[in-house]
């Protein structure tokens, strides 16, 4: 089977990564939107329309199954893109259930954080989920929007990380037992998120996302291609992503995504 | 006079404040791309288009001249926009020469420092311009991504601004004796700045380039009406502009620039 994996850019690579080593025998086409990166400061109508063009790409390119790798987008456009693939057969997956069922089997009796992006904090979606099971005031959601910029920067340990991660999350030590990392560039960081917060469990919804497609999908029986396409310049995303995927990403080309259409117009 | 400013997104209200103050009989309309800040990262060409596209709305809104308040927009389209300009009388400003002709009057025996996003140091328009008049070897080109998302979370004092300070521009204590602040976020950074370059003089691109419409333009005789325009939510640039233009940003409205045409078709 293809699958479709899209992002905002270069973060989803962390979910790549999981889907390659837990779905061997897949097809895997992963789309970033560098061209229109970040989506996590952009309103929910700009973030659901890049989200519906850029999945109209990769049903064009024969993608049978699609994966939300992208927090913001499937807080905003996850509902309405499984509506309008289950019309054409096309099963699309986000990152936060996998990520909120994770962290309710990981936390005892402190509270969760939900570490993320302005608009994945604001979007609430991870928040909504958890308090089908525990009560709100057990919730903290911690928008951190400098650990994207650290991510790629490569600056994933010393002083500086850890002074930015202390304060976003400094006061939250003693409160909560598990936090969930919202956002796919924050897997990145979880050697100094460990540091700040000795002994929280921190779920990386990647993986999570990862075994949620495995069982839906199975690993596949083929021989397991994959390829990259951006919407912006292709250089950036081969250095960058590097350390974001643990390899060299290889066949990356551009494409210019149209507008949404088809199976992903617009609703 | 209608003067039209534009910027990736919020930044740029640095620009306009020092218009404002120089020119206030002029009226000010300023464009905030925020459905596709940042341009720091892009692509030379997808920078142009851009650049192209909301000249093109500023055009149609009555501008007679345009600022390009972006040093990154300035670096890629300032040549070609000057040209489609001039051909229909509008003048068009960049950020960069100003700031050239600032640091090589501040300047005495040490080198001049570039501090910019990825794309404008990259893109390298200051060191070209500055190598007309000095030798490349005391130009330093410095990348500070992460002073943006800094600014934009209002981290201007305190250890973390001076962690990431420290691990840009540390090492070039004692030999620069200039610094040219080549992104318009960069002013709300000086303090910070100033302890780190202790004796550099910093020159803000803003300043100079409001003096250098001021010079072209004159200071106006008219009421200095101003609007902002901005292509994502009204709501985040004026509560995130309020610390760039030191007021509360007023008439804000949302609007779809389209593609260039007309004046500012592509070349």
């Amino acid at each position: 089977m293809r699958i479709g994996i899209f992002d905002s850019g270069i973060g989803g690579l962390t979910v790549h990564r999981e889907l390659r080593a837990a779905l061997p025998g897949h097809d895997l086409v992963y789309l970033g939107d560098t061209a229109r990166v970040p989506y996590g400061t952009r309103s929910p109508e700009t973030v659901k329309r890049y989200s519906f063009a850029v999945a109209s790409h990769l049903a064009e390119a024969g993608a049978e199954a699609v994966v939300i790798a992208c927090n913001t987008a499937t807080t905003y456009a996850l509902e309405d893109l499984a509506e309008a693939g289950a019309r054409a057969g096309i099963q699309v997956f986000g990152v936060v259930e996998p990520g909120v069922r994770a962290a309710l089997a990981a936390h005892h009796d402190g509270a969760i954080a939900v570490l993320g992006t302005e608009g994945t904090i604001r979007g609430g979606a991870y928040q909504r989920a958890l308090t089908r099971t525990i009560p709100e005031d057990q919730i903290r959601g911690v928008p951190c929007p400098l650990f994207v910029p650290l991510a790629e920067e490569g600056w994933v340990d010393g002083d500086v990380p850890l002074a930015v991660a202390e304060r976003y999350l400094g006061g939250l030590r003693g409160q909560i037992d598990t936090a969930i990392l919202g956002c796919t560039h924050y897997p990145l960081l979880k050697p100094v998120l460990a540091e700040i917060l000795p002994g929280v469990t921190l779920v990386d919804s990647a993986e999570s996302t990862a075994q949620a497609v495995l069982a839906a999908l199975g690993p596949g029986d083929g021989d397991g291609s994959e390829s990259f396409v951006v919407t912006d310049h292709v250089d950036r995303f081969t250095s960058v992503g590097e350390q974001f995927l643990g390899r060299r990403p290889q066949s990356v080309s551009w494409v210019d995504v149209g507008p949404p259409r088809g199976v992903f117009s617009l609703p």
